[in-house]
């Protein structure tokens, strides 16, 4: 089975993901600049999100990369994904709408966590697919990265009943570490 | 006529469709567990129309994998399958922000066996054109669980004023048969 | 320059635009079928706007069939048709909202006839690039049914003021004419 | 690194933005013409915004023809303009709706602004990574039409609270010098 079309539904989703966040930025009534200043907790957490979002976009690019075919549970595991990152702009909207309340940030961090654990285990199904003597084993290794990112999130939520700034360090934090793109496997598109 | 637009086309009011559903999860007002409590049934009917949606998005993958051509009466069965997809959203929230009482789960079933008599068509418009001795029709063969499927939504439907629940119990229970791929069209391709 | 593009850029905003417009189908309050009786205006526009895109999306699909290339016109004239075209979720929820009121039909009308319009240009402006000895100009042909879509809309939102009725009437039949595929284009297709 | 699906994925994300921005168009409450005049400003600007998202489109449609190869960076400096460029719904709405108040004004070009200055980081990285002999660069020359853009736009925002009419002036003006699509890349396409 192909993986174009995966690829294609796949970008599609995190596209529109990507863009309806917007509409959450609710048009400020007032003409003045005082009609913006409350709006920042809402950009903060949009810019936060776009950024994670990007992240997931620029890593499912690279790691489809090496991917040579799928099967049905690398679909479901793959719209499980999906599931989890199409409630980031309900889970982003609840957090800044709130100014950062603890519950808010809380839930937005258990969403990341879950997307966290939805991703690893569609590399898990990837890598069941392929099998060790693959590109794609290869590029994954470990995936340290991914298991840290959900040890951090778990932590950050956490984290957030003592004080919920230390939540969305966190989350700055995972997306500063993911920032930088998923070399391993660029890495191994480059040999 | 090729096949490729009509399956990007597809893909796209696909992808829409099972991403705007979430605009329908408002953001709750308050910032503590109990803001998020009374979100349950529209949580719950959310993610059982993403999975409904999911297969859809699943079978149509397979389905047209064994498609050679299409002509004008597939391009408007397919259209008439998007329709009643595309009202999936609609129903969706109207069931769950109505708690799942008997008027709205019974007009959710109405959406989705109009649905399976939309996918009904659609392969019977594919098979007319393919003929009898193609991979297609030899995939499809009497398309038992597409027949199943419609009758547990009639029956669903009427059962719903007995009991709503009978109702949502037999939407999960098709979910729950279709979420298996449909092996049916995998099976040829791996041939 | 590659019609490729601009067909999954047409293709991806038209799926949009059909898509979105049932966000416009808000959830009745209410739980019994009293509730969804308001709705038939705004469901009965709903599906007219329906056939009509999905209408323009087969017609694109086939004419952009014996299309060779694209200039920087051809990319403005389609872009001009997408905004007309993107226009008709809001003008089919003013003429559902308002109950076919004369004024709101008319407007629906007037955009019906800007979308003819806007296709008369860019079928004209691609058959300024191909000249006539191509495979387009042939399927063109005088596009009769293009010149009459757009004086009938014209008529239908005179006639809006005498009974809006009318103008509705004139709307689906127009839809009728073209609900059947532009066999012009796909008649050169075969051959 | 391919440059297929960052092109595939832009043209996503633009067709969202251009076709989500009608979202905005309220449906007006009242069935007569005087229901339609106070819209005047949100269409205005709706029309603006549609022909500047429609020159991005059409920009990074040409620029792309003849970029060879993309790296994390082009891929960043990517999702950076798409930031900026999925603010344009919600800036829009904003002067839209305050009647092109100062303000409001002023915020929509400071939008245009920084998707100006995010097209010319795109530029630039994509530049730094073809090298000056290639034919990107040719194309690109000193990008003096980007340039200047943003200069204009800085002016336009300033000039804003003299008179916001001249800042609404000099947006009218930038889209079109821009109009004509950016000949620099179709020159080189041509020959």
């Amino acid at each position: 089975m192909g993986k174009g079309r995966v690829e294609a539904f796949t970008d599609g989703v995190v596209a529109i993901i990507i863009t309806i966040m917007v509409l959450e930025l609710k048009v400020p009534h007032g003409e003045d600049l005082s009609a913006l200043a409350p709006l920042w907790p809402i950009f903060f957490s949009y810019v936060l999100s776009f950024i994670n979002v990007g992240i997931y976009w620029n890593n499912l690019h690279n790691m489809f990369h090496t991917v040579q075919r799928v099967d049905g549970r690398v679909l479901w595991a793959n719209l499980n994904l999906l599931f989890w990152l199409s409630l980031i702009p309900a889970t982003t909207a609840f957090m800044g709408e709130n100014h950062f309340a603890p519950i808010p940030v809380a839930v937005y961090g258990v969403d990341l966590a879950l997307c966290g654990v939805a991703y690893r285990i569609l590399v898990t199904k990837l890598h069941h697919l392929h099998g060790n003597e693959t590109a794609f084993a290869k590029a994954l290794g470990s995936d340290r990265k991914g298991k840290i990112s959900v040890a951090l999130y778990t932590a950050a939520v956490l984290l957030t009943f003592v004080n919920q700034w230390i939540g969305v360090a966190i989350y700055v934090l995972v997306a500063a570490i993911w920032f930088v793109p998923d070399t391993r496997f660029s890495r191994v598109i480059e040999k």
